[in-house]
């Protein structure tokens, strides 16, 4: 799959994985609803970092901004129907309220109605993708 | 979410993400279809890894066995039914041929119609999961 079909397919993705590196070294994943503005993966950061453990990312990309971020499509029944879309990329946050955490919150209030309902407060993680890459069973 | 009720859950599941670290230090993602063992997690290794890049995985957990599986539910329509759960463990490479690689591939087989038609030669990549831990919005 080439990088502008990999890009589309993630683009239209409802959901995708962000896999990052935790300071001790083991890898860390959590799923993220997230809106792609240019090459710009954006996502929220809610503010239940007990119950979640969402603070941990932030954690992990102070020390280590590379990310990984998968979507993907899997079914049982035709495996030719397959695909998965992978984005490398580096991170960085936006402070809650910054001007560039608005705008990113606008464009994933327009992408989900439930943050369009409660829009989200906190700081926002936006990964700038460096390599679209990705496999289709067709 | 409890530990038995994450490894239920995941149990459960058709598909996972593996994530693990290269060995220049960033992380790595794929999606996995995946068979579990008590706390294990199998999976195949196919043998197409230039097109895919199956093999990266195996060159990062002789580096770094610590890797997280994902395995996670999204639906647009009712953010109470998300759920997601991760197993955090400690990878390695079951040699193809292996009495120990054929009894994991023989539990993908029972999982999976695919791996029955087409038997997965290669090698196996077998987690122990050491936490099982998730995330359910209801």
């Amino acid at each position: 799959m080439d990088a502008v079909d990999a890009r589309e397919r993630f683009a239209r993705a409802r959901s995708a994985r962000l896999a990052s590196v935790r300071p001790n070294g083991a890898p860390h994943l959590v799923p993220v609803c997230f809106a792609l503005v240019g090459d710009t993966v954006v996502s929220a950061i809610d503010s239940k970092p007990k119950r979640t453990g969402r603070l941990q990312r932030i954690e992990n990309i102070a020390r280590e901004p590379r990310v990984a971020l998968v979507a993907d499509h899997y079914e049982d029944a035709d495996w030719q129907r397959l695909w998965w879309v992978r984005a490398d990329g580096v991170a960085r946050v936006l402070s809650a309220g910054s001007d560039e955490a608005e705008a990113a919150v606008d464009q994933l209030a327009r992408r989900y109605a439930q943050y369009r309902e409660t829009r989200p407060s906190g700081p926002v993680l936006a990964v700038e993708v460096e390599r679209w890459s990705g496999w289709s069973g067709a």
